[in-house]
């Protein structure tokens, strides 16, 4: 028996945006599928529903795939591909195996030259990019920005002096993001240009690139729990 | 009047492929539109024939922006949008502004605080990445390695020491994809993990990560014009 593909599903960044996100094609192979490799169940389980409200929940199998899942497991969840079922990765939001979970099965999926098909959908890197107005001929998405104080300023400053070789982006948990801006005010200079990208997808998106000096002037302030990009560039 | 929006909108980077990578909802927006700021008009008026048959050609307008258009004409095309009307930005393929011009019109849209809207559709960059089974936690592209053998050389040396700050990332024009994966070949190491994307969202897609070891043993050959992507990772 042929073995099977790991179809690689991005899921909306924002709530109510399934058509605005997902392209029709992709929902479509996404129902197909029978076999899932998820960050989230229930997340996963809603997702399919929304897209097909008679989607076989019950006939289908969920494997989960976050950052306890011991790499052991992901052997184990390739034989069902090898058996020759597809198989579609999740994670909770966005693309697969970018700032989230996923790399790790397919570079075993690879190895076992099992085909992998990334499907389109949504990025809030490249989104952010996309409306930053900065240099997208080269650019580093860094992760999460450092934690630490300390470290977090001489990373800020690392980065502010590399916009040379291309566009700077980075983020940190929803919570932390007014304490990341206060950072950046501090520790940029007056001139170098940041551009915060907010609720990419929503309906009240906002991404808005200016000197620190305006940002500093606008006493921009977060509200909860709103995921955003931080760009630097030129 | 108040200020219209900037959409950024992609295009399909394969044939056949609107359905598995524009949203619906994309297609709608992209069909309200009666401004466009594009890469190349034929490609972008034959987009939107194939996205809407009846759109009103002829009742819209068309500002180029390629590598030759000079700055002061973006003033101009800016204009428009300020006169309260939306208007799109559109490359030949993939998403605007990354990779592809589109940012500098973007950057001075920011400037005079128009809003600009980044609308969801295929990366060639994100889709290679999600596939490629490589650390996506961190990641650098760095757009078309250098043409000059020995500063090629010195590139692929330079960023294949890089992949424990993330994954690299690089590309050339098709014609030349043969030389730059034979250059790979030649300067990376056997047990480097190499990975080629080619053909993305295609109905011959190839995305394949293996040793530079196994890819001297596989003779890849790239047939003629076919877009690739190149990511050394691990």
């Amino acid at each position: 028996m042929s073995s099977g593909k790991i179809y690689m599903i991005p899921i909306p960044i924002a709530e109510n945006a399934i058509q605005a996100s997902i392209p029709m094609e992709v929902q479509k192979q996404t129902t197909e599928l029978r076999y899932f490799i998820v960050e989230n169940i229930k997340t996963a389980r809603r997702y399919l529903r929304q897209i097909d409200k008679n989607f076989p929940i019950d006939d289908s199998t969920f494997f989960i795939l976050d950052k306890r899942t011991p790499p052991e497991k992901f052997q184990k969840y390739l034989e069902v591909v090898l058996d020759g079922n597809n198989c579609g990765v999740m994670s909770e939001a966005g693309c697969p195996g970018v700032a989230d979970p996923g790399a790790q099965i397919v570079k075993l999926a690879q190895e076992k030259n099992i085909q992998v098909i990334p499907l389109v959908g949504p990025s809030s890197i490249l989104l952010a990019l996309m409306a930053s107005g900065f240099d997208g001929q080269q650019f580093t998405f860094h992760g999460y920005a450092p934690y630490d104080k300390k470290e977090l300023k001489s990373f800020l400053n690392r980065i502010a002096s590399q916009t040379k070789f291309g566009t700077q982006i980075f983020m940190d948990t929803p919570y932390r993001n007014q304490k990341l801006l206060d950072a950046c005010l501090e520790n940029l200079n007056d001139n170098d240009l940041l551009c915060v990208a907010l609720n990419i997808n929503g309906s009240d998106e906002m991404i808005k690139t200016q000197t620190v000096k305006n940002w500093k002037k606008n006493h921009f302030q977060f509200k909860e729990k709103q995921p955003a990009m931080f760009l630097i560039g030129r």
